[in-house]
């Protein structure tokens, strides 16, 4: 494990980690990277410790990475179920929390479709002087640090992964195209990639890549360029982000079409003749094959990091999980 | 733990529960009350034994409590899900609970909308010399046992917490108000209550409060009184249960308000003024706020006692589950 | 455990089933069911692994008894919840089955409503040079092959506990009545049934049961005979293994009716008196009282060997993660 000391209480945004807290969370996520390419895949880290999913909005992939993450932590853990709840009761929400907090709970994984409750939840238990830790496991299109983290982990292991580090993406062009406003991963992206110095390039229509989004781009170490058109983003591209289209931003009439879409910034063969040779392709999912990206490439293993993502997912919340949760963070 | 045999092979009802059985719960509860404050919460106590949840009307709360209590115990878990189960084609309720004996659990903790089936499996497995425990988790309007349990657990750890034992209540003055009517919680407090001496006054409308009530006080260690007004339950009292009101007592015309129901029978701060100075407020959760009780005031920690109701819950239903599953009870 | 070498990488059909193969899964079992008899019904075969249980097709009972199976294995668990999961969001199968790949699963249990899904996706895993074992826990019409595992195990275990095998089997005469036409559990039964040298007499109406099933018994150690009327199954038969109808038969027009189903083909105590005096029924659950078999058999433990079968289902598929879990599968 890292010895560096771990001091933040909550990880509710990226917007605000520090270069050291970044490779913190790399390093320790290398060491249970070698951990779950052992035989026996578990340690004894946080036993006995009560791990709270709290996912009012469903989701299956993001909760099982932080649920299995949790038991190879040795971790227990409580599920919320939205469907079956008492918030169909009327309850509010802190007091939902509050119910876990009294179970015995040392640590929610909070995700809700308004952006902002984990950090109210958090605010409210810092506020009652109780210790939970909360990491907000994506609020509405607010963030999704855990993807973040993970998707900069998966870089840097590429890169090194004897050393993984975040100054090896110095200099290093990253494209994420597609719908970056309603995307909450594109935003942790940004802040987890200009963190290392890298020049991220987002590239929408205008409709889903609103002006002021350039405005988070001032004063980080890396770089931020917006383009209307994907081709400038492409060019010479070391690594290509593609974000999932929802199907619903056709009936907002923010999109003529899928087809369209995928005509004007799809992901096929012949445009990444415009990146690197060694170019690589990194999508959150779930994938619309076809839409942001040609089915073929997303099956290429020279090409496609998708699989490593959801591999980084684990060993990256195993990271998140221990350093919330390993007692250095009173 | 507990020195007292446990002798008792079901928890379906407080009705004829015995003061040294009270006592027997209370202190064990105490005993793991004191290993939850441990930083590895587990005991070895049930490992390899299976519980299976059998929630046939579905629960957060009350499932997440007894699972986690469980765990605690380091058992295994079983858990029902009423909406993908075999009971939708039709299969006899008599009929899955034989399939997870079959199956080889050793407790089955069952929640049903229907008074009376707790009992009635529980009666068929005895009748077939199957040795499973049941634990009746909620039944239609009929009993919460655990519930009543952990209210009166939390009453006598705040009374002597080095010392928990039912006697500490002779004499308290405890109201109950709201929807008597449709509650399971107060049929199972009056219980408990009464079986340790304390004064229990009902108060709530004539439509949720019917007369009949008076029965359950007949030949009880304590007392028991029925109040159409709030007032003279209120007075003096040393401690005041609120009850959760369902909304759909409205629509049967049972109440005309919500807005009329806090206004007759909302416990708010200046109505407490009538209580002892040091009262304290109990709800069995989740809560409408404002609605039974003023939202400032569930969350004063001088007043409320519904977060240590809530941790109670984990520790009774440790001690429930350890009390049947630890081979005393043949 | 057996010291049969096992080679079968996935279990997707037991029409390939050799009688080895059958017996391994057999010893096996009986070991297991030996375990499942102790206090502490756990053994740390599988610690560190990780099982997926990817019901793409709602089960309470399959899911459950894998899952027990799993944890009496010490193996972890993911569970796939189709309600809640990324296929409502466009997501395909396979990218789903990839997903839990990459989170590190080492072996799948898959059911899906159509045929054939668990074949494509372990024929995907293997094409692509991933280790991971594929077990079908029933795929449409198609098979069950754990459920023809442990009704095979059931009836070794009864004909001879110490030393159960498949050869008892022999000569021994198996009905199997009711709705053959839609059951992947009559598919695998007859596969089962008909290696191990049993006469299988397969009985339904016409609408049920397709002259093509015949086929089934070509070049088989046992036989397969087909019956339009109940009779010359059951006369003389050793075991009776009645099928679940599905209600939706009747608006499907493949039967006039519950009552004259179960006039035409309900197993009753007088039909019974056709087979051999120790007659045994089985049924694959869960049951219509009263529609495929009389409500007052199926309680009767000298003649119903429905709890067998439920209790055999962990120790089989116990016996089957174990075999494709231990390492000696590559």
């Amino acid at each position: 494990m890292s010895t560096n000391p771990w001091t933040r209480r909550h990880i509710l945004s990226l917007a605000e980690f520090t270069p050291r807290e970044y490779d913190t969370v790399v390093q320790t996520a290398a060491s249970f990277q070698e951990v779950l390419g052992r035989r026996t895949k578990k340690v004894p880290a946080l036993q006995g410790q009560v791990i709270a999913n709290l996912f009012f909005e469903p989701s299956t992939r993001t909760r099982n990475s932080f649920e299995l993450a949790a038991k190879r932590l040795s971790a227990d853990t409580l599920n919320f179920a939205p469907g079956t709840s008492s918030l169909t009761k009327g309850e509010t929400i802190l007091d939902t929390a509050m119910t876990y907090l009294a179970m015995g709970t040392d640590m929610m994984v909070i995700r809700h479709r308004n952006a902002g409750v984990p950090v109210a939840i958090a605010s409210a238990m810092d506020h009652n002087g109780h210790k939970v830790r909360v990491l907000n496991a994506g609020d509405g299109q607010h963030e999704h640090p855990s993807q973040g983290l993970l998707d900069l982990f998966t870089i840097c292991m590429l890169l090194d992964s004897t050393k993984p580090r975040i100054e090896l993406l110095e200099g290093k062009k990253i494209a994420i195209v597609g719908d970056i406003l309603h995307s909450r991963v594109a935003r942790s992206n940004i802040w987890s990639f200009t963190a290392s110095g890298a020049e991220v390039h987002l590239a929408g229509t205008p409709t889903l890549l609103p002006e002021y989004f350039s405005e988070f781009g001032n004063n980080r170490p890396g770089k931020l360029f917006l383009h209307w058109d994907i081709e400038p983003a492409l060019k010479d591209a070391d690594f290509v982000m593609t974000l999932r289209l929802q199907k619903e931003r056709m009936t907002e009439h923010l999109l003529p079409s899928l087809r369209e879409y995928h005509h004007l910034f799809g992901i096929t063969r012949s445009r990444l003749k415009l990146c690197k040779p060694d170019v690589k392709i990194l999508h959150p999912g779930p994938v619309n094959r076809g839409v942001e990206i040609s089915s073929e490439l997303m099956d290429d293993p020279q090409l496609s990091l998708i699989s490593q993502q959801v591999s980084s997912g684990i060993a990256v919340r195993m990271a998140l999980l221990y350093l919330l949760g390993s007692g250095k963070t009173e």
